[in-house]
């Protein structure tokens, strides 16, 4: 069984334990003769996938009334991985979902790192500086990478940290944040751990 | 007098308790015959104001040991206008800063409003919405236009709250983002309150 995670400019597969990223501009879906199990937000490789009966959507096993129809596929899964706790996300946007007793209660979405280093540096030039990972973020700032960093980072880590426990890290920025926390599971493959749950359940959570 | 506050595109005048705003781009010092004291980010506008002996810069007022090199100028001035708490001036950045009888604390720079509706809209299209002002940021979200409101606005407002008192809103976006405070002051002049007060000492602050 392969697990398949398709963004818009990579493909994420997970295979015998081990993960491989793609580049999905060069993705065959063709090349695989054993079902593979996928979520996908790239619209114009969904197409091509519909024509292989071994590739299974994972959008049909969801229970929808659980989210909010505009909610995001990786993020569902992420959800369906952990039965009681917070899990943050962190990619080209950071988002933060509370789940109790395997119920999803709802969540946010603050900008990713990168997104956020971004914006700033649009606002002025005087703010395109990369932000300090180092800083400490229970300080008011004196310096301009410092003013970024706290102002991005102390309040979202402070919000995340009054939210329940256990807290989960998960996608590319996980290890970056994760010193800012007292106390958080870092899990690169929690996407890869609620696609394998929602299959074993097969049947709609 | 004529207090002057010159941004990138727009300048901001302060006579006989009357504001103006004006385009940067039509803006002619030379139509002023009185004194005219200005702080200004506006590099262009800076060359043609050094000829007018009647426009005098407060920069040279200010005591840069108290604050950093790097500090905006606008955000210096609303800093000098309190003695004691904590000062939110919501523009195209959100800046937060702590005065501690009269003495400068440190502080953070958040993204605006509008800065961060449109990041969120480059990460991606499906979170190209407008932020919901009514929503509560008490609450997880359940749909995207909330998920965002309340990603990027309870975080801050939050870690703002557990800052100090009295607390000031300052800047275009302050009376939007008031009502999420518990107690605030709302003056939309603070920057002219600052200017004056350094005037006044004549001195450096």
């Amino acid at each position: 069984m392969i697990l398949c995670d398709i963004g818009n400019t990579s493909v994420d597969l997970f295979m015998d334990g081990k993960r491989s990223k793609l580049r999905a501009v060069d993705f065959d879906p063709a090349v695989f003769q054993e079902d593979v199990y996928y979520v996908s937000v790239n619209l114009v490789l969904n197409k091509r996938i519909r024509d292989f009966p071994n590739w299974h959507d994972l959008r049909e096993l969801i229970d929808w009334d659980k989210y909010y129809p505009s909610m995001g596929i990786d993020r569902i899964m992420v959800c369906e991985a952990v039965e009681d706790g917070v899990i943050v996300d962190a990619g080209s946007a950071i988002t933060v979902d509370v789940m109790r007793c395997g119920v999803y209660q709802g969540g946010f979405i603050s900008l990713g790192i990168r997104a956020a280093e971004e914006a700033y540096a649009r606002v002025s030039s005087a703010l395109d500086v990369s932000f300090n990972f180092e800083v400490d973020l229970a300080k008011m700032a004196k310096n301009t990478p410092d003013a970024l960093t706290v102002g991005f980072l102390a309040p979202l880590i402070e919000k995340i940290e009054r939210l329940e426990k256990p807290l989960y890290l998960s996608g590319g920025d996980a290890r970056l944040i994760a010193h800012f926390f007292s106390e958080a599971i870092v899990d690169e493959e929690l996407i890869f751990k609620g696609m394998t749950k929602l299959i074993e359940k097969g049947v709609k959570c």
